[in-house]
């Protein structure tokens, strides 16, 4: 049996996603026979990370800084706001540098089933964000599910009344998608949102 | 782009065995998220491990305890000594719980191609350790490659001279294995040691 304390550690990195018990123990060892060169640089950037966690108080995104990177960097476009469910969703639009305005994370959707309504979301801060101006344009960058489309409806309503354009990601067939393979609601989607030839 | 902070976690989780840039940055984002049970308990655990962190003098098991806890441990029968190739293969047939004995680590395996040679593994504390008396017999627990092999034989002949019993796991059949699907070397391996049916 391995002492407490690499048992303790063993634990805790098995719980994090993508990691289960076997690739946990091996990442241990891993830190242990690298105490200089991976368990001392994981311990300064959790402790460095820890320190500053926030949870940016303009946007929702998860940062080190509040107001966070996103929201104060000067080169971004603070007339285009991005709508996201997830901080993950948030990184992965973000990573793609295809936006270059700013972000408003939901923190959800809205379920039926799991019971989250518009008040257990970031909704009514995001109206707040467009009523206090400066916005030309809203994108509805919710998940392409019934229940991210549910919320980009309810969100498109509460908004209409904004003298702005609120825009939704088109949907349509994966860029490598074939035909065979889609399942019919990409077909459906891909077929009524037909473009003319240019 | 994430703050220099996250940025460096991701890093640092993403050098970690199993997992890589993709599967960090979500490890990332699940501690980000949950500060109190995730990013807290990994962060003291990692403490822990590092303020204790210590290779044991006697065996070579990497423990929090110098001699290790399977060195000191009283039930376990000191009188049989297992020897493998690295840290991993100790943990693994301790984790099985099937040897009772104590365990030497030999940090490696000769190799002419990667120029190991016998003075780079801790072949002669090994020696010491039996000539100090107490040890009735050696269980030789390398990798059955080439390099482990030849590895054993090389530490069998250098404790051939002590009255102990010297052994060797056995080799053959892995359970579940199918003949159809095996290599031709564990087969002969299987037919070589073949043994009368009880």
């Amino acid at each position: 049996m391995a002492s407490p304390e690499i048992e303790a550690l063993t634990q805790a990195l098995a719980r994090l996603p993508g990691l289960g018990p076997r690739s946990a123990r091996r990442a241990v060892l891993h830190l242990l026979k690298k105490r200089e060169t991976a368990l001392g640089p994981l311990l300064n950037a959790l402790n460095a990370v820890e320190e500053n966690l926030a949870t940016c108080s303009n946007c929702g995104n998860i940062d080190t800084t509040n107001p966070c990177g996103i929201c104060t960097d000067p080169r971004r476009d603070s007339r285009a706001l991005c709508v996201v469910e997830e901080v993950a969703d948030l990184w992965a639009l973000d990573r793609s540098r295809l936006f270059p305005g700013r972000f408003h994370v939901l923190g959800g959707r809205l379920s039926a089933l799991e019971g989250i309504r518009p008040e257990d979301l970031t909704i009514d801060s995001l109206v707040r964000r467009i009523e206090a101006g400066g916005t030309d344009e809203v994108v509805l960058a919710m998940n392409a599910t019934l229940e991210g489309q549910t919320t980009a409806h309810y969100i498109a309503e509460r908004i209409e009344r904004f003298p702005i354009r609120v825009t939704q990601l088109a949907h349509g067939l994966p860029v490598g998608g074939e035909l065979d393979y889609l399942d019919e609601g990409t077909l459906a989607q891909a077929l009524r949102a037909r473009r003319p030839v240019a």
